[in-house]
């Protein structure tokens, strides 16, 4: 998980279903990985899950040894990832006038105008948001973007120069583990970027392609997210890592756009955790002075209170990103992360197509578009293993569902 | 129609069935409307409906006054859309050095570099193939490409002027009156760019709405098969003719690349049509001199052999052209338009996938690619009524029914 938004209210569904939780690797993508596994340890905390392990999964695409969280990523999630609200102390260092915090497998480091040109010099690549640094969609969070169109633009190096950055991580390590100890009964749900998932089915096939993949990420009928409408975000992150993972003949679902933006969650729908909790006669006067936005200290298990306005002050960011975005969002949020959370408890909540698919890595005349997910023109001739595509869900049932089972979890705590 | 070779053998598959063809619309495509007007023609006599009329159809794209069949054309279809067989005389003027042949809506014309420059400096778009002249896929076939690509590049020129190049034709009076008098009972099959049917609706949508329309065209889940991989030839022609088919609220079936490219005609199977007729006794003496080119005068009903060597000439010819562009071809060619009228005859042949469909008509940030046929991400919003997208068909079985019902028809002749 790259925690985020919806993958914290991915986390929330798993465990308001009492799904078994192995371990989660946490990823670069909507944040840094740091950032990522910091949040997902808050979740998990808050959520009474202070025993499920926390590992660092990558921290940069396959592509590029360095990775920046897009600019745009902080409309949709947050600065922090959780909808900046204020949860214990800040993991990651603010950024400096001038400069970008980019993570590397080793940590975190800062990188000044200077540092960025030097890089690409050298022939390495810096994924911005999955966008090689100087590409005009590339949008560097601190220095100012008209800047980096201009002194960055080198064509010529925006190639992928550094073809396998891929390095085994804890998070693929855990992967690995839980394949090996599980066999078929393990279901793997990535909603982030799908790194750690290639180098753990590299790192071990034959353990790893035994579990069961659901990813949320892709678009085959609907448009995508990214700027050309082709592209969905988290297979745009490190296309290579995804082809390889649909190639790689396990037993694969897609939970892609085709589907996520069917499940809209809206304003009502989260009002009912709020209201839930209130019309059972809980204290809520602290939270409605400051908008609900110190909802607890880290580390702890927390109250229904506490955990609904956590989980509704998440929500409320989202639909609120998402209604700015674009109409079609006015009803609420898609619920991306968590329908592929609900689809690996329950694969009857989508209807799929079954289709071998490929991740194309390039643009242009004859190669495609760097990052689509559709279907593998050769497969008649490689007789591919199909993907299991979701392309059908009932949307305002899922919703419900996803509403009813948050609902009863915050019920059920003390 | 814009008969080319597997218009041609669509037509055949439809006269074999029986199919009571009211008449075709021949129009730009894959030749010029004039050629394609003459091809029809020439398949109906020789198949011995020399009854059933040809109307001229559309000789321009919706967005533009002129149109120039793409120097790409000629390679899966031959220059005369009839794989270079000697069918009676030409239509079409042969192309002068320094001049490519294009047409508009009273006819054919020849355009020189100076007169494409001509018309683009007053506004006027020229489509080859679906590409604005200028762009740099836009191959013409007789100036030669280089001079095409350094003299006619004029970014600011390339956009789409001629906001409404729609004329009544008489292909398209045709679709209304047959829509008037059948309604219900009328499938308009589609098996070249969208134009006439485009103007028969927007002429008569009430009458026009009650046929059911099933097209040949667009890719929804595989690679397209233009220079991008995203958009499918017949579509990409006319952008806005097929979005406005697609929105236009009828019974609409898109058969696309999803399942045309599973249905390989294969030279053991076109073998077999010519084997039926040599096993049956008939002399065939004369075309294994000549490699079966001249195979009839026009406007006459053919003999069994006739038949059989026309379609196996054509089939032929289309096999080696798409053997040579594409691997994924080894097998035979992609029997597009013959599926798409088998599909008209016969829905189940085809599994569909119900989806609100549109064309994007604009390339760039936010907007898509102009050609690429899609969900309709506004669906939910609008309530759009869901395209029959094929997407499901057992290949195997349609090639075999298709070489039956041809060899059938051919055993039938006298």
């Amino acid at each position: 998980m790259d925690t985020g938004v919806d993958d914290a209210l991915a986390l929330a569904y798993l465990i308001a279903s009492g799904a078994h939780i192995v371990g989660v690797s946490a990823t670069y993508g909507n944040v840094l990985q740091q950032q990522a596994a910091r949040n997902t340890r808050t979740v998990l905390d808050m959520l009474g899950h202070a025993n499920v392990p926390v590992a660092d999964g990558a921290r940069h695409p396959s592509w590029a040894p360095l990775f920046v969280a897009d600019a745009g990523c902080a409309r949709f999630h947050g600065r922090n990832g959780l909808a900046d609200l204020r949860i214990g102390t800040s993991a990651t260092p603010k950024p400096r006038p001038g400069r970008v915090i980019a993570s590397d497998k080793d940590g975190i480091v800062t990188l000044s105008m200077a540092d960025v040109k030097n890089n690409i010099r050298q022939g390495h690549a810096i994924s911005v948001g999955g966008y090689p640094v100087g590409d005009p969609h590339a949008e560097l969070p601190t220095i100012p973007e008209f800047f980096t169109r201009s002194e960055l633009a080198m064509p010529q190096k925006l190639g992928f120069p550094d073809e396998n950055c891929s390095t085994m991580t804890d998070g693929a390590r855990l992967i690995v583990d839980a394949a090996r100890r599980y066999g078929r009964n393990l279901t793997i749900v990535a909603t982030g970027p799908l790194t750690d998932v290639d180098v753990a089915l590299r790192a071990d096939p034959a353990a790893v392609r035994r579990a069961r993949i659901v990813f949320m990420g892709g678009a085959l009928t609907q448009e995508g997210n990214c700027y050309d409408l082709v592209c969905e975000t988290n297979v745009l992150q490190d296309p290579e890592a995804a082809d390889r993972v649909l190639r790689a003949r396990a037993d694969t679902t897609m939970v892609g756009l085709d589907v996520t933006h069917r499940c809209l969650l809206g304003p009502a729908d989260v009002a009912r955790w709020i209201t839930d909790v209130n019309d059972n006669g809980v204290n809520n006067d602290h939270d409605s002075n400051n908008g609900g936005r110190n909802v607890s200290t880290a580390g702890t298990a927390c109250s229904r209170r506490h955990v609904a306005f956590l989980l509704a002050s998440l929500a409320n960011f989202s639909i609120r990103a998402n209604r700015a975005s674009d109409p079609i969002f006015a009803a609420g949020m898609p619920l991306h992360d968590p329908l592929a959370a609900a689809v690996a408890l329950d694969p009857t909540i989508v209807t799929t197509f079954e289709l071998p698919m490929i991740v194309e890595t390039r643009t242009g005349d004859g190669v495609g578009v760097r990052g689509r997910t559709i279907g593998d023109p050769r497969a008649a001739l490689d007789d591919a293993k199909a993907t299991h595509v979701a392309l059908g869900v009932d949307g305002d049932a899922f919703v419900r569902r996803f509403t009813d089972v948050i609902a009863g979890f915050i019920a059920s705590l003390g």
